[in-house]
């Protein structure tokens, strides 16, 4: 049987070195959540058909991701859930701790601030951000609320290591600039524009319209096809 | 030169009826926010490769993606941007008038409300919804709350053909049944849990970790090239 070391295939420098792709990393997180939810259940192994029918992929794909991670499961047998869980996580990054800080503590700021995916992804929210005198002091989600002024020092003491930008479109950039000068590598924003960032620091944007746009695809196909069922039994009739 | 009827290809029968991949339609939502600023800039005339280059993606992809669409741009042209927009725009299902309704009036459920990514992008909140009489009757967004006892009589009266499902995860499967009774076909879930629905309605889920999940794989990707070359550079000296 072919087993793995849980510490070999993650941090082995043979599969380190080489980059995953950026959609295979998003299933990645997918099969994660699966598997979680498998491991929430008891169940010890999972066939390569099972785990890709829970995440919805084919199960050649499934495979073809899983290789990025080295050598996994075993033909017949599938794969042990609780390994798979702590090689993907460890890829991804996700053993080592996160500390988020959220910038913005306006309705989207206060919504993430109390998010519970967050926390039991293994996110800890351990600061947060706003320019307003009036809400500066408050308490949010069990947090005080820092001045933006005070964001480098309040970064480094809070050991945050990941921000989350929560503000409006038009200051935005701004305040982008001032995270990349306090050191900030990894940034997460929900506003509706494009960020200008110096290389080394990497900034992945939530676009909340692209999935109403995608869901309006589905819809309009739904109608298409009840208009012609509906047209076909006309002209039956 | 090859051009296109504007009303042709996205009515035509031929492309209608074949559906486009997952990630084509949501690569199509990166290309129509692409087009959309050069049409800004009054930019008449696109190649694939910097309509490529614009969205981030290799220009075989592009013309992959674009080929769902039926036959458009000429070899050494380009794209006529207006054209290919509206074509884009239709076939994902854009030119009709999609009304939206935002059920939750949390943190969450407001910052929906007061997102202007929607309104540009042609989404038009017309409802909103929240179960806690201190909540309803107040306004958000310019809409006054209405309860959610009321679902089906307002959903009717304003015309909402979509719902954003902003409640917690403890009563997102319950108000998402009470959805499907009242005759909703499209729901875009923020809660972090899988929703049983019947054949015939839609849902898609954002998950806001998924995208921190993403971020925290190139982090991790970054600290170790540091180190790498941290550690090249001590056994260089």
């Amino acid at each position: 049987m072919t087993t793995h070391d849980p510490s070999g295939p993650a941090a082995g420098p043979e599969t380190r070195g080489r980059a995953i792709p950026p959609a295979s990393v998003a299933r990645l997180t997918i099969y994660l959540r699966a598997l979680n939810s498998l491991l929430a259940e008891g169940v010890e192994r999972v066939s390569s058909e099972e785990l890709a029918e829970a995440a919805g992929v084919k199960s050649a794909m499934l495979r073809k991701d899983l290789s990025y991670l080295g050598s996994y499961g075993t033909r017949g047998v599938g794969y042990e859930v609780q390994l798979l869980t702590r090689t993907i996580a460890a890829r991804l990054g996700l053993t080592q701790e996160w500390r988020v800080a959220i910038v913005g503590a306006g309705n989207l700021g206060r919504a993430l601030a109390g998010y519970s995916g967050f926390t039991t992804r293994g996110f800890e929210v351990a600061a947060i951000f706003d320019a307003d005198p009036a809400v500066i002091g408050s308490e949010v989600g069990g947090l005080k609320v820092s001045a933006v002024m005070d964001l480098e020092k309040v970064l480094a003491r809070t050991g945050v290591n990941m921000v989350v930008l929560a503000v409006p479109a038009r200051s935005a950039q701004e305040l982008c600039d001032e995270l990349v000068a306090a050191g900030v590598r990894s940034i997460l924003s929900f506003a509706p524009v494009v960020l200008q960032v110096p290389p080394g620091v990497e900034v992945r944007k939530v676009d909340m319209a692209t999935e109403l746009q995608i869901l309006a695809y589905h819809a309009q196909r739904a109608q298409e096809s009840e208009q012609s069922s509906q047209s076909r039994a006309r002209s039956a009739r």
